[in-house]
């Protein structure tokens, strides 16, 4: 695979935490499906949190064809896309040294519409994202709610992703400080389902959720 | 308290989501600590997560004095900041009406460096923001860290919180399929502590950093 990491992308600060190359982006990016949109509205950077799937190089974002967010990215040159994962709070001896363990990719491209004849694949591929099989597995969107919901699709033209892993790192004379220095992990953890209090007897969870949540549970 | 809620912060989409009280959108901000910050940079958004402290209606971010985010967002009459809890996926009977519990804040502010005698407070306030008790348990920065850190202060002009809760929310007719739906809760779990492979012996963990751990994996 190809990397990315423009003058524009270079991590600047600790730059040996710095990837660049596309199968570690696309692992940060496929852990989750909710990222940080930024655009520009009047003049000033907006960020809004939504959902997107991934596929290849682009990303695809939805909303009601009202939205703000969508309207107003497909009009700019360019926008900004981001992903964090915060891995574990790190304490080391000095406050200087201490930090957090991350993930994070920050990508930059362009967003168009998607043609009405490319929406249903554009929401699989958001769908399969969030819980893979449940396109096949649930009351497809009708011609009305297509209507009034817009797909975008995102080009990655650019990014980069910033990695922190392991200890603290604290300056030689301070080890011998009587302070405890290491690291808090954290983990997003996938609950029990929970019934919709409405669902109609005798349906259980079905087995692709069930797997979903246990695969999400034993990562990492 | 107050609140926000400008025509430009308004929740646009879904507006019952919207909420502008101060208590909510600093019951978020209080979560975590770290944010996503938008600014322009060459004409364009670019979206860098960090750690940040609130005080009453302001953040405030530390970075090197070389850090181009801080360096930019000083410079810039208005930057946005946003912070995102994924709460939950919320599997609905029709792909349409599926969607995430969640709850975000979005803030509009300006931004300007902190004066140098000011800097040993802010780096006291997001010390407290990471883990309250922190900083009087560990090596304070000293003048040569203190020269080489920018601190900034965000002060928050407008903000907007959107928030989802509860189960899916179907179409009347959908209710009679016969497809599983509910939400799958999600929660950030605190893990046991890693102690760093240098500690010194006989050092434990101290107890307001396991009381920390507690009390984050009792919420929600």
């Amino acid at each position: 695979m190809s990397s990315y990491g423009s003058d524009k992308s270079r991590v600047r600060r600790i730059p040996r935490r710095g990837h660049y190359d596309k199968e570690t982006i696309y692992d940060i990016l496929d852990e989750t499906s909710v990222c940080h949109v930024a655009f520009n509205y009047d003049g000033y950077p907006v960020i809004i949190p939504t959902i997107y799937g991934r596929e290849g190089d682009r990303l695809y974002l939805h909303g009601a064809t009202t939205s703000r967010l969508l309207n107003s990215i497909v009009s700019q040159d360019q926008i900004c896309i981001s992903v964090t994962f915060v891995d574990g709070i790190i304490l080391a001896r000095s406050l200087f040294h201490s930090s957090m363990n991350y993930r994070s990719a920050v990508l930059f491209g362009k967003a168009h519409l998607v043609a009405d004849e490319d929406k249903n694949h554009a929401l699989e591929v958001i769908s399969n994202q969030i819980i893979p099989g449940r396109w096949n597995d649930a009351r497809l969107p009708n011609p009305k709610e297509l209507k009034a919901t817009n797909l975008v699709v995102f080009d990655i033209m650019d990014a980069s992703a910033k990695i922190r892993t392991g200890p603290p790192s604290d300056d030689k004379e301070d080890y011998e400080l009587d302070f405890w220095a290491g690291e808090i992990p954290l983990k997003t953890q996938f609950l029990n389902t929970i019934n919709d209090p409405l669902l109609k007897d005798g349906i259980r969870v079905p087995g692709y959720v069930q797997d979903f949540i246990d695969k999400k549970n034993n990562k990492h």
